[in-house]
Formats: structure tokens, sequence, C-alpha cells
């Protein structure tokens, strides 16, 4: 049995798993599952790597009240079914590495202990990202447990791209710009360098377009400037999440609506974005199939806020020489493609119309000024590849 | 002695005022004056309209404690003086016209009290906007009243540019991108239709860059979007403004380090942008100035962020056939000129370095793609021949 690299990535109600097979360099999807639902109705799956599914149980709510009993159903699992032993190095997406951690790291007592204080700049994410952590510390306190950030890949940021226009001294206590989807952008970044290198060594923004969405700018493959900021609420308006917004709403809203901080925050991550928008559905799908006005202005909204503020990064890359689309709106939903490219035709990004009905890698039309793609993100197979990174050496020989 | 028209500008702690005398069609200033320091350092000041000193004159803080108070005083001048006799009509700035007010109004019971309405929305501004019109109209019950709206021009916006991805409850409740600067942006649209018509015409942003910062994309001389949004803090950073800002930071000020909304409120308005960046100034000449690298950092950050808003708006218009520079820093300060088109090359303006020294009207270089100017704004002139105009529909030869 090849050894295995496992991928955590766990969220405020369901955790993710992924198994890997080292093969030679390379790694192969072995097991896919996770727990969703947790606290109210937990559900484990598992499937292999062809998506045939392995498993299918359901648990009362209080059985699997939190993020660490979910993780020991799954590891337990895992044992039952003989594939725990080939583990030799688990993974994990971490929200936040804070002002910090411009890397993956090897996690160790005082690195856990550094990444429990930021859980006050991601409260929901945080705390259920360091829980599987401490899981598999008690249950296998010698493998190799590797946390790769959504932030670390912003860390290099120039000063006028990780700054708020706001008291300096708020900087130096951590209220600074730090980007999320670092581990998207890495992987699409590398996948752009083995597509078209040339491209890659130039200006290109990626937009992440899933149910979060950002823009990273990218020149010569480092991110320079990025649309989410402190939290992952701010830059696009997402499926729930309000993008950018005049701080002074939230002020009102304490102030003259009598809301808490803990309702207004819910309202901003769960309610607002094409949700609050259309006031019919946080999916772009049902939103282009719907004949309602309000579900047109909030396709329409989505669209023109991905253009503006991809001129804005063009601005800071000092001009565009490629535009990518990834995650799962900007893989699969050419009219979206089609209208974001169509808001950016003054600056003479042209769409092939029939490559983006096809769904092809390359999508711009002859004499377009940039180049446009499609380049399918792997945030599991990020982590993966780092963890394998980090054992290669940290201990040599552990991934052969 | 000709009819007048009095200007009415009250902010939170001064009162401008400008009376001007209607020759013919014309407006000739006669009289600035104003209070300021009120209820710290009460100054009362009027220069003629050739900027000589007709009176200078202190008080203690508690003889002049709200603006009621400052307008009587600057009421009892212009008696004392004989100037109040020709006074036909008052213009009053008003920051707030809400929802409703897509054009100056003339004030009666049923305008204040909608007026009052808005208090919440503006709290700082609109109370004292509204206090020097209720003491005029106690002094003069008679005397006709305009209240000028720095939202008005804004308001035929699309509804694209009007929302928020938030609930759309909310924007029922008069949770919206309301814009401000208005008159301001009125008044440069109309010089700028003398100047250059075909160019009024088309696709212009226009840059009001003063303490206070907003851009507005206009398509043939109507507001199609601005920067400022529900409140003056949103879009650009400004002297002490924070302009855009995570939502996320408000809310981790407020559960994370205990500040309430008001301290909250009091260092994005006061403490933030260009003093916050810099630690050091407000004011980009001084910032200019200095050799500190925080001064350079906000300056930077400054001309950035001008550059990356009209990028994205000219995603809005489609294009850019104009970029017009306004207010005190716009019309005064080349060197942040020069850098914010140079933010803006890959776009393909140019400056002419040449004109843009000499300060001239029209600022671009041969091959520019869109043409750049200085035009000096004037928000009182706007105010009075708002008033004027009102005037003559309302009351028939009360302007002649």
């Amino acid at each position: 049995m090849s050894d295995g690299i496992l991928v955590v990535n766990a969220g405020s109600s369901s955790i993710k798993v992924k198994l890997y097979a080292i093969d030679d360099a390379d790694l192969v999807p072995l097991l896919s599952g996770g727990m969703s639902g947790i606290g109210s109705a937990p559900l484990l799956s598992v499937t292999d790597g062809n998506g045939a599914v392995l498993e299918e149980r359901r648990f009362e709510p209080g059985e699997i009240a939190d993020a660490s009993a979910a993780q020991h159903q799954l590891a337990d699992w895992f044992s039952r079914h003989g594939s725990a032993e080939s583990i030799i190095a688990v993974g994990h997406r971490v929200v936040h590495g804070g002002p910090d951690f411009a890397e993956p790291v090897l996690v160790d007592d005082a690195v856990l202990r550094r990444l429990e204080t930021f859980i006050p700049l991601a409260p929901l994410h945080q705390l259920g990202n360091l829980d599987p952590i401490r899981v598999l510390r008690q249950r296998r306190p010698d493998l190799p447990q590797v946390a790769c950030f959504d932030t670390a890949f912003h860390r290099g940021h120039p000063e006028l791209a990780d700054r708020f226009a706001l008291p300096r001294f708020l900087h130096g206590e951590g209220v600074r710009r730090y980007g999320f989807h670092g581990l998207s952008f890495e992987y699409v970044a590398g996948r752009l360098r083995d597509l078209a290198p040339g491209t890659a060594d130039g200006r290109v923004v990626v937009a992440h377009l899933g149910s979060g969405a950002s823009l990273c700018a990218l020149k010569a493959g480092r991110s320079q400037e990025t649309t989410m900021s402190f939290t992952a609420l701010d830059g696009l308006p997402m499926g729930t999440r309000c993008g950018a917004l005049d701080p002074g709403v939230v002020l009102h809203l304490i102030e003259h609506k009598g809301m808490t901080p803990a309702e207004i925050g819910h309202m901003l991550y769960r309610e607002s974005g094409l949700l609050g928008l259309s006031g019919l559905s946080n999916d772009v799908r049902t939103l282009l199939a719907s004949d309602r006005p309000e579900a047109a202005m909030a396709v329409a909204y989505f669209c023109r806020r991905v253009a503006q503020a991809t001129a804005a990064l063009a601005v800071t890359l000092g001009g565009l020489d490629a535009f990518v689309f990834t995650a799962g709106i900007g893989e699969n939903a050419p009219e979206i493609r089609r209208r974001i490219i169509a808001e950016l035709g003054w600056a003479g990004l042209i769409l092939s119309n029939d490559a983006n009905r096809s769904g092809a890698a390359r999508l711009d039309a002859e004499g377009s000024r940039a180049q446009i793609w499609i380049v399918p993100t792997d945030e599991e197979r990020m982590i993966a590849r780092h963890t394998m990174r980090l054992l290669g050496r940290t201990a040599p020989g552990a991934a052969a």
C-alpha cells in the first residue's frame, strides 16, 4: 500500500477530507469524504477515487455536536477500513495565518498556540480549522500535521495593498488586509505557469468565483493585491456575503436600528450578496434561470462588481496580460463569464463565444488585448503538495 | 441696491455665508462671511467681494454654543450693516435629501419635517444644516428659503449603482448608496459643457479631491455612479476619513476591542485617511513636503485609490472620454494630479507636464486616449443659481 497524505478542510458546520496516495512524485486521489450538517443533521459520507459511494451514514445531531466529534468519526472510519495506517501526514486548510505565516507550517505546540491567537480574526472558521488538528494530535501524536493558510499567499503584498487608511496602531494590532483564497490562487498561478509560462510571468488577474469570491492580482506569479481584506466579507458580492460595504452602514444598523454586532455579522455573511439582492437565491444558476427582475439585477450587479474590481487591480498591475476564471462559477457559468468580459470590453478584452460556450481552456478572441483563461482550481491538491514538501524538508525520506 | 441671494453652508462647527447681488441674470459676490469654532472658539468674520476684511469678532464659547446662535449673530450683522433688506431669498446647502429629493426644493413646514427624518442618515451634518433654516424662518417668515442637497444630483442613478448587496428590505428603509458632493459635480458638469460641449456629452469622471473626496461618473452630464455611498465615509480615503473599509473591521473593533460605535465613528471620520496613514497630517501639502516614509506612503495610497476608483467607474461608463480634477487638491496640487494620471497610464491617459505645472484648464498631452481637465468648482454659486431658478418658478418676478 502506497503512503498517503490526508487533506482536511474543516468549515464551521462541515469537514471534508481527501486521501491521496503518493505515487512516485504524483498524488492520486483514493478517497473523498466528510461530515456535513455538524450539530444539525450530521451525515458521514465517503466515496472512492472514482466517485463510487463507500459509506453514507446519518447521525443524531447530539452525536456529532462539533468538529471534534466529527473528526473522531472520520478517523474511526479510516481506521476501520484500513486506510489510517497508510497516512504519513495530514495537511489542513487553516483560514488564518495572521501577519506571521507567509508559508505553510508543520504544526507543533507553539504553532498551535500562535494559531489560536488568530481566532478573533476569523471566529467562525479558525476554531473549526484547529479542532481536527487537536483531535489528530491526540489520536496519533507522532503524525506530522501541516497547516496551510488561505492568507499566506498574500503575505508578500506591497504596503499599499496591505493597509487600510486607519490610524497606524491598528495595523500593528493586526487590522490589515490579509486576503483569502490563497491556496486557490497559488494553485491556479502554478497551473498557468504550466499552460502558458510567458503569460504567467506577466500581469494576471485571477477571478476565484464560487460561493465565496475574490480576485487576485498577480505579477510574475506573486500576489500583489486581492479584493478580500481583513475578513472574507470584503470585496466582491458573493452568494450570501455582502462584499464591499460602507462602514457607515454598520454603524447605522447599530445606532439607529438597534441591531447587535452578532445580528449584523449573521446578515452580512448569510443573508446578503446574491441572496440579499435577489431575495430569491444565492445560486447563479437559479438566478439565470429566473425571469424575475430582481434575479436579473443580482446577476448584473455581480458581473459589474467583478469587472470593476478587475479594472481597479489593473491599475495596481499597470495593465493586464491575462484574466483567469476559476472555482464553481468561474469554471461552469459561461453566461457569467460572457457578461464579465463584456463589461471589460472598453479595456480591449474580447471573448471567443465559441470557446466560452464549450468551456475551453483559452477563451480570448483574435485581437483581445489580454488573454482569457479558465483554469480549474484544486485547493486540496495544493494542500497535499505543501504537506509533501514540508515532509521532505523536515522528515527526509518520509515522503518516498 | 440690487436684490441679493444669500447662500448658507452650515457644518457641524461652522457656518459660511455668501451674499450675491443679482445683476441682470448674473450673480456677483458682495460679501463672504461666517462663524467658525462654534462652541469652542467662535469667530465671526466677513469680507467683501474683493476679500477685504470688514469684520473679525471673537466670542466666548458659551455665547455661540450652537448653529442657531451663530446664525442669529450672522443675521444681526447683516441687519446692522444694511445688507439684510436686499436679500430676497436664501439658499442652503443641506447634506441629505434622502431617497426623495432629486432637485432643490423651496422649504415649507412639510419639507422641513421631511428633512428632519433624514437626521439619522447624517447625524453630524443634517442638524447643523437645518438649524439656520429654522432661525431665518423665525426672523423673516416671508423670506423664501431653498434647500439644495448634496445627494440630489445622484438620484437618477441606475439601480445597480444605488444598491448594496444587502437584504432588499434595507434598501426600502433607506440604506442605499446616496452619494454626496452633488452640488460640486453639478457645477463642474455645467462648466464642462461651457468649455467643451462635445466632451460633456461623453463619458466623464469628475474627481472632487478636497478634505472630502469622491468621484462621479457622468454620461452626457448626468451622474451614473459615485464613490461615496450611504455616508460620506465610503469610497476614497480623505484627509481624515477612512474611505472604503471592510465592514468586518467595524464588527471586529466592537466585538474584540470593545470600542463603542461613537468611538469608531469618531476614528473613521476624524483620525483616519491621510492623517491615519501618515500619522503626521491630513494635508497633502505637508505630506508632499515631508521626507518621512509614512508621508510618502500616504500620498501614494491616496493616488492609487483615486486611480483604482476611476478605472472602476470607467467600467460603468464603458470607457472614458475625459477626466476632470476639481476642489482644493484637484485644483491646486500638480504633483497629486501627476501621480494619479501616471497610475492610469496603462489605460492610455497621458498628462502634459507643462500644462499640469502651469495649472492650465486642459492637461492632456498629444495622444492621450482621454481628455484631462481642471475645472474649479463653486458650490455656493450652484446653490445661488438653484435658488434663483426656484424663485423664478414659484414666485414669478421676485428674481427680476
